[in-house]
């Protein structure tokens, strides 16, 4: 088939889908059907909600642009965040909607914490695409993103629901999402890179430029901003402060250590270091993020920043040299490395390793079921010749001028 | 006169229209009295509103960077946009204040709800100069604002009030702004692209870079993120979380199928139709938002990318040809043919074409309207040689280094 | 010493102080205890500050790529800002909580307005690096923060607390920070390069490129956007709705005054004018914020815009070549006139001296203490070759292609 016939296929079989919803789930009734599945009242916490809801989308665009430093694919990780995104989204949302965990569906009604709980989905995906981005189709991404989505429920309402209890008696500490978003993202991202197995990632020189890498900066530093509305967004409203107290605390310690680090280390700071390993602190705080003061915090955010900068300097060359696969983005040093020493840092302060516990098992389960969908990318990706590899030019129109170009 | 004279005489104009007002609206008369005039309660739903308004500025701005992808005029399209928004915002104030709509002034006292007014009337203005941009004086932006602000006020207080309520009995249903802001930004443009009839246009090499286009990127994930803060903003808070829904929904329908139809019909992406298209499903769902369902507004958004990208590719060439102007953004092929859908799509949903109805009113009125400010752009313009179109050039000192200019 | 061994000292030592506090503040006595010291109340006011405390750091975060138009230093000045806030925010975090004034410390429990303050003092000093950017070491900046916590401390608490009192018999008016933010920040930072001393700043070209000034439009527009947040975030409620409208106003004179003086004076716009002079407005208006009305607010806006663009035309070389320093990012004529200019207004309007004189102790206090911290710097400093200054290779490892470099 070629494209035009795929498209027209595709775009047929969208509206059959999005048409038999709207008829399953009675939308056809009226509006006063659907009035009652969507929530109408609006708590104090819901209006706080309103705003998280879009700041945690902010994010999700933001983390398109803190992997945009290779000139020669700058608009293809934006339409791969896009379209990933956009194919957990949906899928995530019919899921929680229809799909009954123990007896009942989580959502009956939509409200706010329903579309967080999307969209938290939805940029764990887009995060661990950065693992293998460049080496599938474009289309890809969005299957990825589909399949990522009944990963992520089963996560979410089994293995830190009911599996967590049933092993350790209680649920883990995470509120943050050290485990259910980062650990998450890095290993299935990780699965899905070690399922494709494209070697010549390892060949592709990633030239920079100056404003290339200033958008970096700008999606890093606005990221750093934002971390509190993603970390406190499904929180109870007297826990709010302290969230924000702690992740900009952790925050604080991971921008200083990562520069000391870095200099220490390399001389000079490479930013592409610094501004992924100064998002450490907020990552690792997710577990421990009401359970420490804002020295505390402080404390944990110098660790993992050091930690981070470390691991992109040492653990990563070793790391994909071992797997075989390249980590394109380095999204285990920060996520992967972050999300385990959140773990770990809970568990040292609560003194219950539960968290720790589910941290294991998440990873495992998330680089499994990656491998699997890194496998179905595989079987589906047709051939792709080297210069295919991390390159806009394969999936784009451009108009630069001559000389520019 | 020179341009230091006149320069000095504006802004002695600027400061006495200032003074006047402040003298003829009483604030030389002590805090009290203006105190008086300005809203102090802060319900749950000024709270909301208070974060909207500066959402609906941030959309504002980032209109600008939807339209810097033409390299040798990055700058200007900003400085036409603050200026084009600084003369319909404060002209929209004054009118909303002091001139009266069927015996009373829209707003006695000035509380959020009217900034949120005032910010729409100028975003309306800020996309309707994107269908002529470049082709007139930097000057009459701020001419253009100043001259919208009384067709957006006509529109929004008789043609949609009482004008729409005498015909059809009813208020028109567009609590997005499908007609009242993306119609009205699209057919005032065309108009006054008609007024001014600069057919040179069509003979300038838009040039972009990929970074020029990469600014376009972040603008149009921003936007589309942004989008349910102005969709929801002047709900009644019961109805926020409904919106919310609908209108992400909806975003997510013109993500994934202008994708497909860039796809099959160009066989790669043109990202300066995609980065527009894809915001359609927003511009379309903003009359039907709370008439249907969340799984309706994805059928609504799928059906309202796919029709915006075809109207990019085949619509524009043919309507431009044929008006014998240019739509230099390619604004109509967004917002005017989503706010048509908008309309249609509400129309058939709640079983009345009122709002359809007064989409033509709308149409005919902002067309004409337009015309005639166009007509005005172009008596007061001047002459503009051939290398003055659509370059900063003719604005703006700079300070590159010779070898990268 | 070698970077390495001083990096790991300098970690150590990061990580004892925070161990340290965290020991002293009882943090080590588990969650109940650290829960006391945090507010979990969740009021109305709480619930805007939240968003208000991101949106300040969003704008910190701008700051930097306001000042981010010279090509060769891009990336420094985005981490100079972060290890300058970094360093401020965590010792005013410290010292109003752990140094009483008058007999209390100011915040026995940290909630929303702690934050606040304590990102608002990180955002002042980060303005006033920009009088010196590009004339120190990296690892300086850090040092400056540290150190600015300190005088803004007895700025806000001493300064425009008992000391004003006791003068004047009142508080000084200042409710947008026109003294204790804009002054503070151009006055420390004039004192630090009156200090630094470094005269070959004046032989640096500074050349630009369309896109790293497109990052400054990016910046500016967002910046003067959410200024109503900045100001309005320690005020009562029922005073924001009015804080934002007159913040807007004036920002609006500001956009208008600023394009006529600009094309008046120098027949074309300057972009690093225009960007700058027309956020004088909303620095002008923080004193007078709920002293005037929305056009009193206009006209203040448009005299500040007018005034601000005339310095950087006029004042800066004069002032420059007086004191033998260059003010780098031309702070002075935004932050320092426009500081000014707000103190006066407010003077005239309420009919008392008070705010006008606390300024004068501010620019005395400052200008005084940023001397000695400036030849704190300069001892400090070590060498700095020639190419050393404004210059990114200082500092960063780059990846550019040979042929882009």
């Amino acid at each position: 088939m070629d494209k035009k016939t795929m498209g027209i296929a595709a775009l047929i079989v969208a509206i059959i889908v999005a048409a038999a919803l709207m008829v399953a789930t009675g939308e056809m009734n009226g509006v006063a059907e659907i009035g009652q599945s969507i929530s109408n009242g609006f708590s104090p916490n819901e209006q706080l909600q309103f705003g998280k809801n879009l700041d945690i989308w902010f994010m999700l665009m933001l983390v398109a642009f803190l992997m945009i430093f290779i000139r020669k694919f700058e608009w293809g990780v934006c339409l791969a965040v896009l379209l990933s995104a956009a194919g957990s989204f949906v899928i995530y949302l019919a899921l929680a909607t229809l799909v009954p965990v123990d007896g009942a569906v989580p959502y009956e009604v939509w409200d706010q914490s329903l579309l967080i709980n999307a969209v938290i989905c939805a940029i764990t995906v887009v995060i661990a695409i950065g693992v293998f981005l460049g080496t599938c189709k474009m289309w890809q991404y969005f299957l990825v993103g589909v399949l990522f989505a009944f990963v992520y429920y089963v996560v979410q309402y089994y293995i830190m629901g009911s599996v967590c209890e049933s092993i350790f008696g209680e649920f883990a500490t995470d509120p943050g999402g050290s485990v259910l978003v980062h650990m998450c993202a890095a290993y299935f991202g990780l699965g899905v890179a070690l399922g494709i197995r494209e070697k010549r990632a390892f060949n592709e020189p990633m030239y920079t430029t100056t404003h290339s890498v200033t958008f970096v900066w700008l999606a890093s530093m606005l990221l750093w901003m934002l971390w509190p509305s993603f970390v406190t967004s499904l929180l109870d409203p007297s826990q709010i402060t302290w969230g924000t107290i702690t992740c900009y605390m952790a925050g604080m310690g991971s921008l200083i250590s990562t520069y000391i680090v870095c200099v220490a280390i390399q001389g000079k700071v490479n930013p592409l270091i610094y501004t992924y390993a100064m998002l450490c602190g907020p990552v690792a705080i997710g577990a421990p993020l009401l359970s420490v003061g804002p020295w505390g915090a402080l404390l944990i955010g110098l660790i993992a920043g050091a930690v981070s900068a470390l691991c992109f300097i040492y653990l990563q060359p070793w790391l994909c040299s071992k797997l075989g696969v390249l980590d394109v983005m380095g999204v285990h040093n920060l996520h992967g490395v972050g999300g385990w020493m959140g773990a770990l840092f809970v568990s040292i302060v609560v003194g219950s390793f539960t968290t720790l516990g589910v941290a294991v098992l998440v990873f495992a389960f998330t680089l499994i079921t990656g491998f699997v969908v890194g496998f179905i990318v595989k079987m589906t990706r047709g051939e792709m010749a080297d210069e295919e590899l991390i390159d806009d030019d394969v999936d784009f129109i451009k108009s630069e001028k001559p000389a520019d170009a």
